[in-house]
């Protein structure tokens, strides 16, 4: 099998020195695709220069992006040439548009001014006691990716922070049904630690529960490799 | 000699899942302290987790901070136990006050309330199609110092994108000035690359050139030794 990994998370450039960082290390990603490229598999992992990565291997092309754009050109372009898209990487939601002084910003008359300026400056100012920073809504890239191959598997991951099992689970399914996916891994930030990694895997008449990344990744296999022999 | 240095950069939370980071390696404050601790001094490296480190020694010890809070509270303890502060983390500017969606803030009669509110979620909604981040200005770190030790020898960075020499240095002179240190070290972003790192070091009646980080470490422990031996 031909299979995508992303991993890691997505930065977008407020200025040449600033970004707004989406947390992940890519330590998930990273153990995923070791199991995939154990059971035989080729691997296309598209990560960031600063995630984690597996060990060099034959099987194995590394592809490095940095924010939502870029993820998506390169997906746009692999997704119809892989079986499989295991997509685990934290995708920035908003990227930054312009970045003003409060006091300008109370002058305006027209608040919609600012959606359509950015910055011309490579590193903002600092002078203003307080500045305000406009974000524009990211494409959800998980939507596109049954355009791009309609017969690609697709895993998708839902991170939540702090909220009930019933909320999680009933968040991946609609998750699920929205993307056509055929599983969801569903986790709290606040059942990820060092070591664990509680996490549900939700597919469409199943729960798997992972209480490690190592149980995460042999369940996913687990999953992938029964929906390939039947 | 006991030598402060302070590397990488500092990131400032939006939410659980999301930062604004100030881009730093870390690279150049770890090659300052191998030349430090090669010179016979002890070293207290202030950190960030992704930064890069030197390698354990006896004479060295690591603390690690994520934000400017952070920071400020562990220079504050440590600035008094030390006879330089090599100050050379990329210290974010502003920090996250508020997130919210556009639309809100258009049908706000009053700005200013945003400036007193915090968001409750852990995971701010990604629901609308543009958001809007208010942020307050950080205080000043290296304008501090000299009030918790005036003895400390000072030396600061002074990092600007895309200048000319006499901007840059004409710059890093009002920092040299305003904050009592007897070296800046200015560089502009696009004269950093891999292998790469043009510098000035700026002393109140000296200047001198460096072309790559090892130039500059090079450079300013020379500074350091000359000033202790006088």
């Amino acid at each position: 099998m031909n299979i995508l990994i992303t991993s890691g998370g997505t930065s977008e450039k407020i200025d040449q020195v600033r970004s707004i960082t989406n947390h992940s290390t890519g330590q998930l990603g990273k153990m995923i695709t070791e199991h995939c490229l154990a059971e035989g598999s080729s691997v296309t992992l598209l990560t960031t220069a600063k995630a984690v990565k597996p060990d060099p291997h034959q099987n194995l092309t590394i592809k490095i992006i940095e924010d939502t754009e870029q993820l998506l050109t390169a997906m746009e372009g692999l997704v119809p040439a892989h079986d499989v898209l295991i997509h685990s990487m934290a995708v920035s939601d908003y990227k930054p548009v312009y970045m003003v002084g409060f006091e300008e910003v109370l002058a305006s008359s027209d608040l919609a001014e600012f959606l359509g300026k950015s910055n011309a400056e490579s590193k903002i100012s600092s002078a203003d006691d307080y500045q305000v920073l406009f974000l524009k809504k990211n494409p959800k890239i998980i939507s596109k990716v049954k355009e791009w191959n309609p017969n690609i598997r697709l895993i998708g991951f839902k991170l939540l922070v702090g909220v009930s099992k019933e909320e999680l689970l009933a968040t991946a399914r609609a998750s699920l049904e929205k993307n056509q996916a055929e599983l969801i891994v569903a986790n709290d930030l606040t059942e990820i630690s060092n070591g664990q990694h509680h996490a549900y895997l939700l597919g469409a008449d199943t729960v798997t529960e992972a209480f490690s990344k190592e149980e995460i990744a042999e369940q996913m296999l687990s999953h992938i490799q029964k929906g390939d022999s039947s």
